[in-house]
């Protein structure tokens, strides 16, 4: 708020309104000491905002000198709330870029690296077909980019500057208004929106809604690593440091603390982003609550998905992937997984229809027996007659049965690549 | 969290698990110094609660005796992080249900003061018919007294201790567990649960339920406030201490700040009752995610109702009622709205339906012509034969047309006068 | 709304306002033929309620005698409107009820048939110490019956007619209002509310909030249903009808549709209960959109909570549970989910510290070179002098580390029976 | 969903895998008759999606002919039925960008019209400054044309086709299958994304997110019509047809029915965006969930936000403005809200705190004497030496002290000629 206050008055100053050296008088006085923030919160619940509290204080300091006599003039209390809270969403955003792009460097060398470890694809928690892992974090990365791309752009375009005075006509700026604005945005290095946005909240549901995005997009990688680390899947761990992940009673435990952590916070996400558009109910030039209700609002979304990026970037930096259990647990289901595969390739032959019902037959019948779907379509009289015994071996072949997997790893590495390059946050 | 070890100590010492003296131990080593609440963070980080790390530091300081040994004996860490969750919203709500009280007192005396003071009833923002402010302080007793009977329930019955050890079976304690379970409840002064509800959510949920049932109800009133202080309204405005609601560039403005207080925080509420709702979606024995989720939600919810609580204490026993404005207030649309009064009155002789056509009639000629509804009346011929000069002219008079009003204020005084005789909080 | 009409009707003759005889001729008019529901729709935007539509519809059928003449007298919109809703409440909560008790009745089978079939009890998804099957499904039927018994209770207590005519004075009504109210209570089967509660909504909140915790209790018994279900697990999977949860693709696949209906039910609930709250933000006597925005709101919430309590009875009425696996599942991490037991066992001469350790330190050599905690434990030099051969036999066996899980068992059974003998729903 | 299985059959006739003429044949076999919804809803709770039971009733119709056969060929359910969300979001924008082209083309009539008219700027709902309600109207304005021109974007780059077979491989298809889905994605002339989104939901949820902003951007313009509309403020009333927005009760009332739809609608979307972010939180390949609540959540997204948006329209294009009744209740405060105007203009001489003082002091005699604030200033003894009879004139003439009102008019308006030269929707 204070150097909200600053950039007012130095524009104020270039503009003539305001004698030079007051918004240095200003920056000297709260260079001296720190805000008496007891004091400011028991004048924030008198004036509702917390804005009156901290010029009274202010101008304690200043005396009768020109920061004294023009701090905040032409503003209003909403003025200077809202464009230190974009302030403070420029400063929390780029140490949450830094993360995101983090965390997206790592999945691209899980993508790369585990390119053709085969993991099973799970539908609805069943094994259905085979993927590979390095497949499941390329669809990681593509989300992490994206949402990184859009954060990004929000960071860049559409942190705005709030300036409109009591009413959003800027009328005690006089003549220089809309340049003083302009000159205020350019120096707080935030843009200048069309026109004041008292009671119409666009610039705080536009960055909500990412942030939430986000959380959505980070709490579905989380989703997956509790699901691979679980003690009958383990196919994955998070690294450790010493005790990270332990238990306070059970000493074998090695929870997945990290993950835990960014589920957490996307689970508190969406709501605050239904807040945040709730409260674009807004009575006229200033709401009778909506906008009060944003304030710690957009604080937490800030906080949550914060933290829940530095805590995913972590995770991704020590995942322990094991891809030899993944192997193994791709055949639990005795090839069942690879039953589109047969079908796909009996489908020449035997016309899709026709594919179908064997395999499924034979599926139903090595389900019965509790032998391999290999065993139940040998036995098939209808494969009795192919005549090659090469056919069913390569449908069989999860490896062989990996369609566009490749390509599609291939697409979001050069997406990233391409970020990278142009040497992008 | 202190508080639960102890209390479990001291369970463990009466059922002769531990020896005499170790929450007397614990009690005095808690005493000497403050945790570190810093190392407490990083180690909360670390281990995914903040029960390991609190226990670090305890069991340092205790050294070898029985208190570090038995320390958290039989315990997991949710069950220390619930259980002393419970006692800070046992906490909350003592000072929440005082203020609530305050409120409903304050409503009490609203609707017995201005039992008769005519107001206009509106619907849709419309003036209808005629309530008295009375009736409208009397709805708002209702609600409170209603929200704040549920939430002494909640205090009363529905805070409960969690024990139930790594998984719910309370193993460690070997064969006096429920009676330790027992005995911690007791001494806590919270129930005691059938089951362990480690991820069996019901206790939580409930509290967070009824807050934000709580918070609904004050938002209505602090709603109505906000409304009657419009400056075209002008039937209600807060008290004022010294510049309590003023504007930091207006000087004349009078700001309803403590109803918007609570209106910012009423419409925090529902989203973070949401999450709670959400959360109980709680994976086996121990959720990855949902029950952190709930940590800070509740404590937000117990701060936000509050607060609100407090807020609205104050607004009510400081609001200022300007009866007289209230009444030139209803006479705004030219006895429009006693229409509904008349076509009572005139349905005696000419049916429902004939009073309805000509009550309609008369209220469109005056509509159209800028004139009373009594004028309008007058003229129409239905109503030169009725022979009864003083039927019109009682149909018209508002103090006559408010039904049960009376009633339904007794109604509500009598209810809360019930509860203060039975000297209930 | 066509019975509140009928009601109402009903209640002004019993109190001799209306001619006898208008009630029936209004229920043979509106036996006759079906409202006309697409003009009811054009009516519904014209006049912002459907219930002037209704009205115009039945005027026309019913002519001049006292039914059309008198229909509604009294009345406002939104008195047949939130009666009607309370009406669809009864209904749908005699379904829900009667699937919810059978939910529970499923659980109590479950928990009584395999009371002593263990499983791994798991913590952030991770084995942590033992339980059995038994213990879960008791922690689901307690669940179940609470929100089963509070839905009970909203359906005997809290569903109360809206009667208050057009500003909560019921003026129209005259000397006995209070007294038709109650008689319309009588006739409907329902409450009789202190006050009209036009704009004060808790009834429409409290089981607005009931619901969305059942969704909650709901969800976590179908959550671990699908968990239990997957591949890697395959501890439960839902009874199969023909094709049920068969894939479009995948002809081995069973999925559990019935829990993931659920699931989608639960996921849903929490933001609509929100929305409800979020709605007690209501103006003077009638809202402008708070009102209109439950009307559907409520009807999806008991639509949603309806349908996943059909599907849960459907699924715990169908499951099919392999004790077989779950007894090999605990076998998984080589005995490391004993170690709390054993510290327990050792703590009897190495002092819980001395246990705590040198348990740790097998566990971690067991992990380290992938033996049994067993093997890991009988190295270990501490143990060595410890002379009972038998100790750690039986520390090891989880069959004897299961502490309260019967009495825990036999709470929430005796619970459900005392409802089965009290004959309730 | 038909249109989805067609475009699919098409494209692989046109890669060479099916025979020519299967889509064809689809589409007259679709065109014969409706499908059996009846069946196709029970199928739909067998299966868990409605894809299978469609499939079924329409193989029985195609019988063995290569559209028999080939049908669904290489998909799985969740591309069909996304794929077909996705066309049903298209069809419903169409309709709502119209509309909100034709709500903001009467804010700009607004704008133009009531360029000069005063009005009091009202923050808190007190009178603060003057305002004029062109201004007002631009404000409505901006926010339109940013919801409008957002939403514009996502219906031409972010409706994007869902095809990925059953775990996002696309192995079925074989080589051509990146072909196949560019092929799908041109003929239903949707996007076609980097990776299959099955558990990475960002084309939903930014969908769902950009309506949500825009039912708060409606809802805000909504609110300011209520009030204004009151009774006593009476600046704005919704046009009439014929009744509408009358009262069952009440022949005088003229309720805001249009802006009350849009606030319903308005308060619900929220909740529903939270929804559809919540349900990113997707298990592997496909959700046990989270996937199925997004279904008809998006649905009821669309319907909301297009009902609003058409009431919206027909709202602001009936819209009646009583500008001398605004200009009227700029009196009500006895000039008080000119103050900081003549803080502004006796700043030069007195300097700002002096002026402040000054003022303060004027206005808090007027409050206290009940006189306009001319009258405590003229007698304000600092005034009297001030020598300039006209400086008090001006600064408490409202039509002076509207600042850079004008040209941010004229910002708005350009922004909306630009769109409209541009010729978009």
């Amino acid at each position: 708020m204070l150097d909200v206050e600053a950039a007012l008055l130095g524009a104020l100053e270039r503009s003539g309104a305001v004698p030079a050296g007051a918004r240095e008088e200003l920056l000297a006085a709260s260079r001296d000491a720190e805000l008496d923030l007891a004091a400011l919160g028991r004048a924030t619940a008198v004036w509702g905002t917390p804005v009156p509290g901290m010029l009274a204080q202010l101008r304690e300091r200043l005396g009768s000198g020109p920061a004294g006599e023009y701090l905040h003039w032409g503003a209003t209390s909403q003025d200077i709330v809202d464009t230190a809270a974009m302030l403070v969403a420029r400063r929390a955003l780029r140490a949450l870029l830094a993360d995101l792009a983090g965390a997206a460097d790592a999945c691209a060398l899980l993508a790369e690296r585990h390119r053709a470890d085969l993991q099973a694809g799970r539908t609805l928690l069943q094994h259905a077909s085979p993927i590979t892992f390095g497949l499941k974090a390329a669809g990681w990365l593509v989300a992490l980019e994206d949402v990184r791309g859009e954060l990004a752009r929000i960071d860049r375009h559409e942190l705005v500057v709030q300036l409109g005075g009591a009413v959003g006509t800027l009328a005690a700026l006089g003549e220089p208004a809309l340049e003083v604005v302009a000159d205020v945005a350019r120096h707080l290095e935030l843009g200048a929106p069309q026109l004041p946005w008292h009671a119409a909240r666009l610039p705080a549901v536009r960055l909500a809604c990412q942030l939430g995005v986000a959380a959505g997009a980070m709490g579905k990688v989380a989703l997956d690593v509790t699901l691979m680390a679980q003690t009958e899947v383990a196919e994955a761990s998070e690294g450790t440091g010493d005790a990270r992940g332990g238990s306070s009673t059970l000493p074998h435990k090695r929870n997945p603390v990290g993950a835990v952590a960014v589920l957490a916070c996307a689970r508190r996400a969406p709501s605050l982003v239904a807040t945040m558009l709730a409260s674009m109910n807004q009575e006229h030039e200033r709401a009778t609550g909506a906008w009060q209700a944003e304030w710690e609002t957009q604080l937490e979304l800030l906080c949550l998905v914060g933290s829940a990026t530095a805590a995913l970037h972590e995770v991704l930096d020590g995942l322990e992937i094991d891809a030899r259990r993944m192997r193994a647990n791709l055949g639990l289901t005795g090839e069942l997984l690879m039953s589109e595969s047969v079908v796909a390739a009996l489908a020449a032959t035997l016309g899709p229809a026709g594919a179908r019902e064997v395999v499924g037959e034979a599926a139903a019948a090595a389900l019965r027996d509790g032998r391999s779907l290999r065993e139940g379509l040998v036995e098939h009289e209808a494969l009795a007659e192919l005549g090659d015994p090469q056919l069913l071996a390569r449908a069989l072949s999860p490896e062989r049965y990996l369609g566009a997997t490749d390509e599609l790893i291939d697409r979001a590495l050069a997406r990233h690549g391409s970020r990278l390059e142009e040497g992008e946050r």
